[in-house]
């Protein structure tokens, strides 16, 4: 059992989903965001934290033993706010762990980091990517120091490209893309334990039926998802009218995403 | 012929030498750098432009047909310096193209995009990045920019991971990673003038000999180097040590920066 | 649900189990073979079409929003037949789709496009093609036919390698190569749902335990069979003699077909 | 040397060419076409001949120990025009060659047989066709034909996809795609020469600095084309307008004839 | 059902297992060893034999109709050892089967063919091999004498890369590596069955969630292993403590054989 | 310059060419063969050694910075000849090197590690060997010691599977695996120069028209052959019948090799 473990993004969707599930990962759970939270609990530490500020996350990461990050900009954004999160945050966050000595992360990168590769393409984890918009080349970017710092210090990271992590898959591009919370807490899980993590690419989506990621390539991780989207399908069908066979949501990995033009401040 | 081209980084290493060679190429070549340039000379237009300063880069880029950037930070730097010029930068160059309607770059990316593969593997342009410092992660930035303003927007633009691109090659490494000026020259001269460029990444060196890099899916494009570093061998060989079977030089594709710590304010 | 689905071969082997099973597709199924056919049920019509009448099959395919095209010669034959139902039907049934704007068609190819493949490849579908006669000379054709009206037309096609469609696998070679009709049934309405087809070739067999097949290129489609001919290799190896080693059936994933000649008029 | 050589297509393009070329390769070379050919010169045969009669084809193939066959309907067609010389035709021809024990050929297949595939893709000849055309399906149904009797029967072929085989290279999709006829006939040579053929698919283009079509995987043939349509580059641009981006002849393999639409009668 | 079957190393651990499963296969299962071995039962036949004594080997393959080869030196050990049981032990082998007309082999490989592989590598049966020890030279040296006997004589070989072999995974290795006795019986008798086998290369673990080995390219076997380690994950996470993440067990494919030296006599 | 460069072999058709050309590269070379030498000329020393005495290799290569190894069994023979020179020779050897810290070394390995491939497949060094006899099994042998030795104790090895190294190419099948002895100069002086040479294999072939190797992935290494045996297709075809389709010298890589049965003592 580890002493600490932070959560970044802790307020966010997965965060609170997460916060609630991985309390016995570590005698203690650092929570950290830049908005609300809940209270901290038994066993838990609350910081409030801008991913942009190199101090603040410094202390946010020193004493931690692994950092699972939801952190940052989950949504296209002006420019400012993707750099400010994404960019300086990634940054700032690899530089903490290797001052402090915090050598293994679990990284929420996105399928927006290759939301131009076509629905009918199966890909996996060694194409090389195509972000669909500002978020998406950040994410890359994440993956990049990610990358970098490992094969520079050794800091040990898991980018796991999430697909569409809600409670249920609520549009057709979803019956593809969907993440169960259970799946994720066991892909989390699966990193966090195992000896030796590397530097792998993981898509995360679980075991949908119709799926374009491969992650055979991830198979030695032992992580296997066990939800599959494809039990939706009939409520999904009966919710939403079926897209057009040109909408983005049905030719792009990344959906809607590809169609979005760069914000503006 | 075009009407306007533009330089960036003209009064660097690269930026002057292609100044002296590409005058033909257009009506009027805008020169562009930070810092000092020769004066303007015939046909020429010469611009101060801090590429982390997005109005200038606007500005810049208004009026130009095709862009040729070396501008930028072209070795490892503080993140600072590293953010402003080639995260800031890209950012700014990418918008001001889509904003003022210029379609064709010729990105100076780098090696050291690639720089923690090895020197005995062959790598060609589908792989996924293994950037060696906070430069080489700015150039993958750089690259994933150039994707995606060409899937979004169009925009096309030849990525180059330049090697090393000097008078000639002065170590051991540069005997693979060498490109003359005079390839160089024939890469530029074919990137802007194939009628659809898409968004390729190349590998920038000559027909060294040596060599791990394998631009076989590039070569629709039409550019076979000439020059070969190997005609310099035992001129390297005289003049330098070889080097420890160990030395980063000789590990791995970036050489000595993969070796570098992350360089502090 | 659409106007009109046409399915043809209605009076064959697999016409006549998808006629049953797929009523509740269209609100009305036109049925069409060049033979006998049961009379036309609720919601159906029934028409008579030889495929190498033009203007026979133009009036078929008129009004029709999808089509299953099962009807054409199904084994080896002599070439005016294999040359009449699919060279000249399949020319004749992708003109009238594009005619009447008819944009989407499952097509019942065969294995025997693929037949002198050997049983010990797994092969997927990016392959160059090896028929094992005339008949799978003219299932390569319907392919590329369908190919070409994909990309000139955009009219979609799911071409189906079939391998062994019977009630149940009934000899060795089809407890790698049987295909259930409920599979067959469920990929029909897979490939009719998906709002964007494209042009995929997907092997057509259950999911077997012994197996050369790999889908694995088509897994976004989001059709995964369920059945397995390995429930059935106790019943086939009591039935029949366990063939050599060299035998046709055994050696090439066609069977029997490779070792044919061919047959004259 | 052979007894008795076959060229097709005698009295076309490339007909005239190799017949000029390849007297010394047998003691007797017939010449066939359907239309008018030159009159038989010393160890020549002339014989008129429609691909689509079997009883002509198989006295023309009767007595032959090899074919070249550039025979056949040479560009985009009604279907009957296309079906009778390349489909009926090629069917004509092999069973005449299985019939005489002509085990030999070197079939003109056509880069149309791929021209859907874009430019700026690099193919080889394991990949699965993308016909731009009737004319382009009636090649492949060529290949198929030519594969099948090399399994079935033995008789090898090689399928040469031709690009653009004229004394010059034209326009600039040329510059890529040209096939000079020295190298033409080089490789037609080999093809002869060889021991054992076997039945590829080649690539007929000549060693363009410009190219999209890889050859790597015939290496073992032992042809390497002398020619380079770059040569030809600075006359190309000066005697034809750059081609606009999304011009068919710049973004596809088969230029025009993707945009082609269906001929009629 | 065949007449004879040997299975060799039959005191050993497999060979006592297996021993006693696959009596049914055959009339008789001649059992051979160096060592003790149980007293032959029903339909059974004892023989002690040294592999490295050509003359005894020839005697106990002959009049078998297939083998199970489990005999040799199991671990890593000093040259002679090595030499005598599974190099010279190997040429005796085969030899005895080419003189005697025995045609099937089920040869116990093993995982120390690739131990060089690192974990986090996914690798097939068609990756050129890392043995890590003289122990896993002499098992590709069986290899190779099973595919040269293959393809010079026709001698059928399933080359089994066993991984951890026992009741259950006793560590956290072998929670990739593990193969159940059952998912082995399963193995040997798809091998026995199958009418053509070829010389496949097959990895022996069963369907672990953790798994580094992908046997897709032999699929068209029919055989899919049913146990998984991870269900003993607790188990092993209970009685060991996690190993480093530089430990060999966590780093290579082969665990501690990779760390060993060369055993002296 | 290295002090002491051994070369095996010494009185064999390789050795006695290298021993000619290679004297620059150490202050001393040594010479080892069983038989007959020419006396040692200046900074040559002459050594007798079989392979197989562990004790006499051991004092062969004490002293010596690099070994060229030719020594050896270089054709098939019986097992015990085989064994004796190419596999307790290589175990000598290697722990020779490991015990005296001679850490470089280029071994003659040969294309019947390879035979069993067709010539019509182009291997590259990453296939699964097919020998083609106990000779190829052997050099297959070697290779794993080579890559053993390299992963445990970095000993570094260049397996170059040499082809038909003679003064000219002298049948058709050399006309394709033909090195001259001049680029196999030119391989073996980059082997020892190059700081940093790992475990590569290589094929040893010159820059021959018709080719079925595939050097690409070690291109890293700086070796270009430079020879062509196609300049010497004229004089094969005067001297030499054309091989029959089916002569193994035709069929496969190894040719004649292949149909060689086991030699027996």
């Amino acid at each position: 059992m580890m002493k600490r473990l932070l959560i970044t993004g802790a307020g966010g969707n997965l965060g609170r989903q997460m916060r609630a599930r991985l309390g016995d990962l570590a005698e203690i759970v650092r929570l950290a965001d830049r908005g609300n939270m809940e209270p901290a609990g038994e066993n838990e530490e609350v910081v409030t934290c801008d991913l942009g500020d190199a101090e603040a996350v410094s202390k946010m990461v020193e004493g931690c033993d692994a950092i699972v990050h939801f952190g940052g900009q989950p949504v296209e954004a002006p420019w400012s706010v993707v750099k400010n999160a994404n960019i300086d945050g990634m940054y700032n966050l690899y530089e903490a762990c290797r001052i402090h000595g915090c050598n293994r992360v679990v990284f929420a990168s996105s399928n927006h980091a290759v939301g131009f590769f076509r629905q009918d393409e199966v890909i996996d984890n060694t194409i090389y990517p195509k972000p669909d918009g500002l978020y998406g080349v950040s994410k890359v970017f994440g993956e990049m120091i990610a990358s970098m710092y490992f094969h520079k210090f050794g800091i040990e990271t898991a980018s796991v490209r999430i697909g569409s992590c809600f409670p249920e898959p609520s549009n057709h591009r979803a019956l593809s893309t969907w993440l169960s919370f259970d799946d994720l807490e066991r892909l989390i899980r699966r990193c966090l334990d195992v000896p030796k993590l590397g530097c792998p690419v993981i898509y995360g989506n679980s075991a949908n039926t119709a799926n374009f990621w491969d992650n055979s390539k991830v198979a030695w991780l032992g992580w296997k998802p066990q939800d599959n989207a494809e039990d939706y399908r009939a409520e999904v069908d009966a919710a939403r009218e079926k897209p057009a066979a040109d909408a983005p949501d049905v030719v792009y990995q990344g959906g809607g995403f590809t169609a979005d033009g760069i914000h503006q401040e």
